[in-house]
């Protein structure tokens, strides 16, 4: 089994594919599958599935395929999703709010364990369970819930200062929603989501 | 100018990337700008940059860098970005009431003008000055707006149905942000984002 630092996020995205596929396919009670199957059935590429999971050593059969079963604790096992990762939310607007209710941030590997914004309206409201806290209260609430990933759902202006915030209370990876580079601090992981890229990226197609 | 159909979804991430920064600069009146300094101020990288929009025409010049303005013009009539594009969104849940509110949505080159759900308690629900319509009407509206742009914010189980009623009402472009692969059609574009990966890419690094 390989367990390189340096595997790429579209690789790691790839293989977080296949285990949302194979979950599919669990739920239909399908219990092996080849890689050609796969592919056909969720458009994916059958050689880029082959090569993706023998890297990671070998999980198929040559002629009879993958076991779904073994194929995704496998897959959770090496994308670390055999476990609950606490999660704390930083800024309770339209995106963190609608977050901090996502089912999938909600299930299995992970679960939102507080909401923090600096606003005093927004302070006290009530999302799903959790209560907006004010942001003052991260240190408390990151040592409280064990968090291990915080979400940045600020303004662009708001981000950095909510960035640091974050890593001095000890979270080392970061989702950020906030359209802007953050500085780059050693041992901390940012991954920045920039919605409004997804948007640009349709338009260049319709001119 | 190169016009090429198939460059890739990172080339043109980045070159919406270099357009946010400079947008950035402009706001702090740069005039001017190299490579260097640009990949220095965002933490990219100066080769490339040069690499990229060398690819698509001589933008700077050597020695004196780029005309911040003009490369901005530039990138936005080359991203298709320098008019309004009309988004309608299928799904008033949490993500789809967020992102019809999202000041990035609705801001130059993007104007959400309706959002549909097939849930009546739903229906009439206003969000900011829109009022969420029946998915009956979603025809009716890509018509009345013009609309190029559909985002599709539903369960996975409800993705397939309703990717194609976008597709039945002329939409060609769908942003789309159920879990789940979604049948190609000829000529429909179709960017799946799937927000529970970029959580599942930073669990890795936590293993």
């Amino acid at each position: 089994m390989h367990h390189s630092e340096d595997i790429s996020s579209l690789a790691l995205n790839r293989l977080s594919t296949y285990l949302r596929c194979l979950r599919l396919l669990q739920e239909s009670n399908v219990k092996r599958i080849s890689s050609q199957e796969l592919a056909r059935r969720f458009h994916l590429s059958a050689a880029q599935i082959r090569k993706d999971l023998a890297y990671f050593g070998e999980f198929g059969i040559r002629g009879v395929g993958y076991d779904v079963a073994s194929l995704c604790r496998r897959l959770e096992a090496l994308l670390g999703l055999e476990r609950e990762h606490p999660v704390v939310v930083v800024g309770a607007g339209n995106i963190g709010r609608a977050l901090a209710r996502f089912p999938g941030f909600n299930s299995g590997s992970f679960r939102i364990h507080g909401i923090v914004d600096n606003d005093p309206q927004k302070v006290g409201q009530r999302i799903n369970d959790l209560e907006v806290r004010p942001s003052s209260e991260l240190p408390q609430l990151v040592q409280q819930s064990q968090a291990e990933i915080g979400i940045l759902a600020v303004p662009a202006e708001a981000a950095p200062e909510n960035y640091r915030c974050l890593v001095a209370a000890g979270i080392r990876s970061i989702l950020n929603f906030a359209p802007v580079p953050l500085d780059p601090i050693p041992d901390i992981r940012v991954k920045t989501v920039d919605l409004l890229i997804f948007l640009e990226e349709l338009a260049y197609f319709l001119r």
